[in-house]
């Protein structure tokens, strides 16, 4: 498909360019050693199953339920849910709480991730679009060291995705036409929503997404491009 | 004075890191020669009356006169006037005029801008808090190679400096104190009103912004840092 009119990516972000699982197991284990909960706890299943509190949260949030609460906010809120759900309800500190919700702000990136966004940033202007919130977006970027040209985000429009929004402030803030944005996701709801306002799109088949021995969703033959990573997507972008 | 709790440095831009004139003058001079101009147009002029017709459009967005317009709106419209002003009305096509108006987003730094800016950002969140667009900040970062972590601009909360909306959007969306942030400024104005919110102030001497043989104002007893140039800001921030 012919993508030389492109002059704009814009990256989902929690599974598409950083492994949130892994993340936030390695946070989870790192405060189980040091509370002395090593065995207590199945971390793989702690972080499922708070990434699985994600879509309703923001759902309440879209359809009005909720007032306007970021994604930091969201997440130390369905932690407490968590630490019912797994037992340990009284044993972690406010601290503990506030900096385990950070572990989202400390996700690391897939490992072609930082190559493939450098060689892109030569001839693309590099944007998030993501549901994480700025200072989030902005403290992962520090850390995993990615290339963003500008992070834009659901908390600058007040919408979560997949509102139109979110969407459409992208060409909007660019001063670009719809046609001249892909979003980059590996996720197919995210693209489906992105082509209906427009936008060209590229689906990154991440099937370690939810822990290894996943599998990608089948991609939909109107996707623009399809890749195995952010390497094949600058090389087919002919970056 | 104590700056040892700032987390991330908001710059102003026209005038503190890049310098507007010479590359308005520089663009006009071009399209000059390109329609046989060259004697008749004093770009200078042209390029401080271009910046002087700035404060008085934003005030009229600010009083609310004129609905919300970005800056490359208001640059396009204060344009025409200065057309007029400058005896060329019909001489330019509308693809010119858009050309031109795109100049404010081909500015080049100052000399100690891209290094002073690469060693503040190991230690620092670097982003902007300019009146420019979000379009026009992205294209202006990328060409001058201005290695910002975020781009922050009046357009996202549709107020202009000096409206708080724009000084307090910056620790809002860090998640930070405003005295962990730091306003950057070549205008003492800019800086009093940055102070009035909480934020901490850097004064940057630019006594070349309207021409050379300028004068920098002088600074205020109660800003933090006065210095020459942003070499110097690293040096006095330890970066």
């Amino acid at each position: 498909m012919d993508t030389s009119n492109v002059k704009a990516l814009a990256f989902d972000v929690f599974g598409t360019v950083v492994d949130w699982r892994s993340g936030v197991i390695r946070e989870g284990e790192e405060l189980g050693r040091r509370k002395g909960l090593q065995d207590g706890i199945d971390w793989g299943a702690f972080a499922d199953e708070w990434r699985g509190k994600y879509a309703p949260a923001m759902d309440q949030v879209r359809r009005g339920e909720t007032p306007w609460t970021n994604l930091d906010a969201l997440h130390r809120a369905s932690l407490e849910e968590l630490t019912e759900e797994f037992g340990i309800p009284g044993l972690l500190t406010e601290e503990e709480k506030e900096h385990l919700t950070k572990a989202w702000h400390r996700l690391d990136p897939w490992p072609d991730s930082v190559p493939g966004l450098t060689r892109l940033r030569e001839c693309y202007i590099l944007t998030t679009l993501s549901n994480g919130n700025v200072a989030l977006l902005t403290n992962m970027a520090k850390r995993a060291g990615l290339p963003w040209d500008l992070i834009l985000s659901a908390e600058l429009v007040r919408h979560y995705k997949p509102d139109p929004e979110t969407y459409l402030m992208i060409p909007f803030l660019l001063g670009l036409r719809p046609e001249e944005v892909m979003l980059v996701a590996a996720h197919p709801s995210d693209l489906r929503h992105a082509q209906e306002y427009g936008l060209r799109t590229a689906y990154v088949l991440r099937s370690q997404e939810w822990g290894p021995g996943g599998e990608a969703e089948p991609p939909d033959p109107s996707f623009d491009l399809v890749v195995e990573d952010l390497l094949e997507l600058a090389e087919k972008l002919g970056a």
